[in-house]
């Protein structure tokens, strides 16, 4: 018998896991016609690249805040199970809008697209974001030897990414180019060893 | 060497975590044509959205139940190996219906759908009741700690679920889109923090 | 820092996993014209289902197997390394050749479609035997603890396996269904709790 | 709460389980219409086969490489949980160019598959030598028991392989088929328990 805390956090690396290497099967195989300019088609299909690109940037980024605020978890109750369930089902949902955003950014369909990939990042974060309010709410769930400080830290630390990945999904409306810029400037900026940076922002 | 019990119980929460992450496959990206409607295609695949949100929840809700029931488990034989196994056949294919429901609640097969969806999630239900059957009849697998109002108060908790699930499924002859709500609501109840409904339930 | 043994075991106890639920996507969702006679078309891929059991009921076999001689093994070393890894090669392999049978075995190729099949079940047992053999031949890997009548009695309970299976494989070129059911049987045979008859057949 | 090393060490080795496993989606079962020539047909895709057997065998070893160094790493900080995501952003795409390759490699794209193939191994061994050059680097994450002489050792056996991937995509643009039996052959060549010749070939 493994803890209660073990477990969790071990089958929900294991859906971040698995959600992140699905991304894969959404780029597809040039059909055989291509062959005679398949160099020229598997360049044309970079919005694929780039798309796979974020979108592991930013699984990968979740998985690493979501294990790092699992440490501070000292127990888990059912209405945590609850919330964690739906964390986990926005994160395994990413694959699909990568997909589509890929697949139209260079057609008329680039606004809906680009949209539904920053409402997805959107609801992704304020799942996120309730996860963490339950948890730390009058120190809920966390464990006794865990400062306040530290609590706080990643409350402040939290509310911008909800709030930058909801103007990235308003943007898509009027620039759908410049709000998947934004999605993938997110995900760099997030997984760039940026402490220092991250802190002033959370912080403003 | 891990404990027996801990191996499976990983193999299991795999099986699981994948079979749950799977889900997102069945929700396809449309056909380059639409690129003008895209928006208006991204809503009419709503019944997709929802068939994501009912398996996700009703999955999620068992490998709880899984979950909470294994941590009374002391030991595992050869039949509870193929019971698990059974269990998890039927788990791993719960995309699969998921999936025809999603493409055809709004078609003539309707009821066909709902059907399937139905008798899945009934043998799944079953298959977990012969599994802790098993595991608790005159307490074979049972650690010895756990007291016997534990046990009885599961199996009488676990009756109801195959009530509501094959109830269901006789209503998708006569209303599918009842029986398809039926099947969000039953998710819903049991992924809800409401531990004093459910008992309720289970004693009635 | 885990055990060697441990990281090797958890690594193929991921592998057996995924193979095992990536067995259900190979099970199509009829296309959208047969909405009108959905029910009826459910029931024509009868033999999706079939393959489903079969290949679900033998991958869970090969786990339980493959897990119970893994407590065993006290070391692994570079050679043991790549032969568990040819070994997973083939568990990863089978949805294939399930996919290939279920669509074919109502066909005019069935005899290759049931011949593939027990041509990979086949190489999946060699595979098994040889990692065995390694692992065991002069007690190479074995744990000290363990007695030399339980390596000798795994030894002859494998040999009727590969035998079978290479039996079954070359029955499909005359009687493709014949064959298909005996994959069906010995998954079956293997996975009900026969101690008894399984000894019985290993020392014929 | 397990050590940071652990998690993430069990994380990688979810993707690296998955994205292995993930190869056999890629090879597609054969139309309907194939049914009378499907033994022909099945032999037909043979660089499937082979392009399996190739990237099982490549994932496979790297994974065991991963393995073998992450032993020797102490701890974890945030730039290293970035290489570790680059790195796996690299393993998890493998299985596309594999399916590329294996689709091209008879027609006239099989310079321009052969080179995608090539240059994504070449990008996954420069990521994992970056990975490993940030842990060794004034032992910066290097646990304090390790000897220096292990350090330099892995340092020294990891160039080869960029070379070496390197050399054969440059190969992909004047003999394709050279370029795809080097890979495999690069493949069995670090698979095949022959610590003496890859340590050789190391100081050369």
């Amino acid at each position: 018998m493994r803890s209660e805390t073990a477990r969790l956090e071990a089958f929900s690396d294991g859906v971040f896991a698995i959600a992140i290497t699905l991304l894969i099967i959404e780029i597809h195989v040039p059909a055989r016609e291509h062959a005679e300019t398949l160099g020229h088609e598997l360049l044309r299909i970079w919005p694929s690249y780039l798309g796979y690109l974020t979108s592991f940037l930013t699984i990968g980024v979740m998985w690493i805040n979501h294990h790092y605020v699992f440490e501070l978890i000292g127990r888990v109750d059912r209405t945590m199970l609850l919330l964690n369930t739906l964390l986990l089902m926005m994160i395994a949902f990413v694959p699909f809008p990568t997909a589509v955003l890929a697949q139209f950014i260079e057609t008329d369909g680039a606004r809906a697209a680009a949209a539904l990939y920053g409402a997805t990042l959107t609801l992704t974060s304020i799942a996120f974001f309730a996860w963490w309010r339950y948890a730390s709410t009058e120190r809920r769930l966390i464990r006794e030897e865990v400062p306040d400080d530290v609590v706080n830290d990643i409350t402040r630390a939290y509310t911008p990414g909800t709030l930058l990945y909801g103007g990235a999904a308003l943007i898509a409306f009027l620039q759908p180019w410049l709000s998947a810029a934004l999605y993938l400037g997110i995900a760099v900026f997030y997984a760039l060893p940026l402490a220092q940076w991250r802190e002033r922002l959370a912080r403003s």
